[in-house]
């Protein structure tokens, strides 16, 4: 460790108390990584790359001020960190110089509830699910269900403009912002609160959120609140063609009768998210059983084979393919809306050849609504890797960038979809695949052909190279072929917040 | 005229066109305000001291890249112009340099009308009501009606966060927006679809939405389109006090049975909306005569005594109070779904007391939606002013704010408010004012006392100063008030995107 570091752990300590400051080994291993799937690849193979030097856990927005002001005099890194449940390597640091991590888990006060507003103040460091349930108990919901509930954090959330699946009725993250108390790569408060900004001159907020710990640290925010719906209604439907179904959704966002949760599978995720009868056909047979396992116990032997020959298994789910199945719920106050926009939807779905297929699928879907993201372990426990990709686009192009991605991946990849946040101007495709990784340069390379290749094409076509996610280390490169020199509006507000460039070197807008 | 200003006004010539470049004096005088009140006074009394020294009618972006670079070099002021509606003096020239105009106009064309995604295309210079009227017969509409429809534009709207009398239903400007085209100071082209800016990294577009021409020229812009809906309901009711409509319309709001159109007025402002009974009450019979005036033709000699005594017509008010009227339409596809509203609207009104008062007031209020700015000149030509302010603060203390605005001003003024831009958290008050103006010294000293007191109230109660007429000059002072020290982020990105400070000078961000 070099003498810059012990001196300023020496004053973080005095700054935070010894407790609340580390350089244990254990805990840098820990914070070497978020849920980035090429990191956990380097993982399992033993390569552990960016373990940062030091962890702090402040408690305070005043403790964060001083954090930051003393990082300005010795020009390191520093790495905001909520829950760690990234999936683009936000939090990895990648700096040239040596790296501290801010862990905010332990900011993670309700700091105030306005219930004759319904605006909600949280410290940032607040996890999903807990939050939720507080709120619950009192009559009000926020509204934000990512699938990562149960480990992530508002201020996660807030850094990589992340959207929840009831996001068709509440809205991204971004849309329930009141306001923020920021800290800036400067070591300044902001408190928007004061500036009040939705209303006269630029809106301040919208600059910090999505910028992914690169300006600086959020704290704390006002959130808006909602009323816990005392009705909710399940349907699904069943259409031929994924087409179909996304004519469905665009009418039906369009007219205003929009689900709370839309969600609409093409056929490999039907099959899975359906579940199935069995087949008579033989390669319908042999498909089933491989992605029985997939979805079920996931054998080893039978998993390896999944991931192994990935085209194979794209070209015979043909054979299984029971349509593509729109899950629906309603959910509001009054029964009596709650169930037109149910009777609506269903009118909608019909038009394009819907098949009603009753509540099931629905109730299924919500009785597992977090838990796919934890299967996800044992693919790479069995030699393979899974990663999952949200593009979106405006409704004209939404179906020819689904079948071009599509093209694109699945020589490369057990490859399956999803629509699952549908607006009036348009929606996003998440994908889901899979591949083998028998040894760690074979599983990079491939990991990283299948990015590169879908995002160029993504971008090719006039799409939106993330949704939710975020950017990170993953789409940072695309970024930059995206955006041309309008990249460098991020390098000037960079230098604008972060004149020191302390605040996550080598994210977007930074040099590493 | 300088030999600067000479040499530039022949290099605009080239560029543009003879036609197009303007130092004709009744150009100028037209052009030396908005409908800023303040500025109407003095134009009354003779006082012309804005006025600009050239103005340019350009017909493309390219055209405005041109003319950015060309008044970069010369350090001069350049202030965008949309339709000269505003009421803040956002674009009266007031630069300690010459002045040149740049009015938009001329690029209103349609550029393009996505039906799949629902999203219009429009250049920056197009006027509201037109514009409107090409969407209704395809079957569309923004869903933005400013009462300043007839005389307001596209970027004028962008560049206040001008907010229309559906906003209930369809949001402010700012939340219409997809992406802009914007010609920064420093003559660079932002096209924010290519930046994708809501889903990936700070959100670009809500940097200029709101920046009053002080960081760049809006040029054109994607906006969101509804399809026109098909049915509509009028309801009213009365309620005794402010008070119980305000907690009738948040549970509206957040219940989320809002009308696209709700407008609660205070008992004068009643009194007008609605018509009235005749009285007995010979103080009643008074007061009825005078506001009979304001609201009807308007002679003269009655007009002067109402804005001669306005402390003894706002006490005498209480004799004619009727209660306070709240209009709801609903409106929308389904027939069945906007009855729906209506009924929960009523349930909820009358848990507050409010009486069934028929449709009537709420359809009288939409055949003169538009048509009560137009009636103002008539009081400046009386010898009096009239202006309106539009504050906005959370659920928890609209009632204060109304009344501690009420306080201030009414010993001042005839002063009457509604309160018409609801939302699930709070809402703006919309107070209209009325007094004399015997001679040009005691009318701008009465003017600016009534803002300023009224002005420092707002700040100290910690509501916003402006809900959608913006910035301008009247209210920069309070904005840096309320700002304190978070002012200088206005500075930076002033410094950002106008380098030279060419751009509006003396308006926020930015030196005279």
């Amino acid at each position: 460790m070099d003498r810059d570091l012990i001196k300023i752990k020496e004053i973080f300590i005095r700054a935070l108390g010894k407790r609340w400051v580390s350089d244990n080994n254990r805990d840098l291993t820990f914070y070497n990584r978020d849920l980035w799937p090429r990191e956990v690849i380097s993982s399992k193979f033993g390569v552990w790359q960016h373990k940062p030097d030091l962890v702090l856990w402040p408690s305070s927005i005043e403790e964060v001020v001083n954090i930051v002001r003393l990082v300005n005099q010795y020009h390191i890194n520093l790495i905001p960190f909520g829950a760690g449940s990234g999936v683009c390597g936000a939090t990895v640091p990648t700096s040239s110089t040596p790296s501290v991590i801010i862990d905010l888990k332990r900011m993670n006060r309700i700091i105030n509830v306005d219930y004759q507003s319904l605006i909600l103040e949280v410290e940032a460091g607040a996890i999903g699910y807990p939050l939720e349930v507080q709120l619950n108990n009192k009559g009000f919901t926020l509204g934000h269900f990512p699938s990562s509930i149960y480990c992530s954090s508002v201020g996660g959330w807030l850094a990589a403009r992340s959207a929840g699946q009831e996001s068709s009725r509440y809205g991204k993250i971004e849309d329930m912002v009141v306001s923020l108390k920021v800290v800036t790569g400067a070591g300044e408060i902001i408190d928007t609160s004061d500036i009040l900004s939705s209303e006269i001159g630029g809106d301040i907020n919208q600059l910090f959120i999505g910028s992914e710990g690169t300006l600086g640290i959020i704290c704390s925010a006002e959130l808006k609140l909602n009323y816990l719906p005392k009705f909710k209604t399940y349907s699904s439907f069943i259409f031929k063609r994924v087409d179909d179904g996304l004519g469905a959704i665009r009418d039906i966002m369009q007219e205003g009768v929009g689900g709370t949760v839309m969600r609409l599978y093409d056929e490999l995720d039907t099959y899975i998210a359906l579940g199935h009868k069995k087949s008579q056909d033989k390669k319908a047979g042999l498909i089933q059983k491989y992605i029985d396992d997939l979805n079920g116990d996931l054998s080893d032997i039978f998993l390896k084979r999944v991931i192994s020959f990935p085209q194979i298994l794209n070209t015979l789910s043909q054979f299984i393919a029971q349509g593509c199945l729109l899950i629906v719920i309603h959910s509001g106050n009054e029964n009596e809306y709650v169930k037109y926009c149910q009777k609506r939807c269903r009118e909608i779905a019909e038009r394009y050849g819907g098949e009603d297929s009753g509540e099931e699928p629905a109730l299924r879907w919500e009785r597992n609504r977090y838990s796919i993201s934890y299967k996800q372990s044992k693919i790479f426990y069995a030699g393979g890797f899974v990663d999952t990709m949200e593009i979106a686009t405006t409704w004209d192009r939404i179906a020819d960038l689904y079948y071009e991605i599509k093209k694109v991946i699945q020589d490369r990849a057990f490859l399956m979809a999803h629509f699952s946040h549908a607006y009036e101007d348009g929606c996003s495709i998440y994908f889901t695949f899979a591949s083998r990784a028998k040894n760690y340069n074979e599983a990079i390379k491939n990991y990283d052909f299948i990015w590169k290749n879908a995002l160029d094409t993504v971008v090719r076509m006039g799409a939106t190279i993330s949704h939710h996610h975020g950017v990170g280390l993953s789409k940072i490169e695309h970024l930059r072929k995206q955006l041309g020199k309008n990249f460098e509006l991020y390098e000037i507000l960079k230098r604008t917040f972060d004149p020191n460039n302390i605040m996550n070197r080598g994210k977007f807008g930074s040099r590493r």
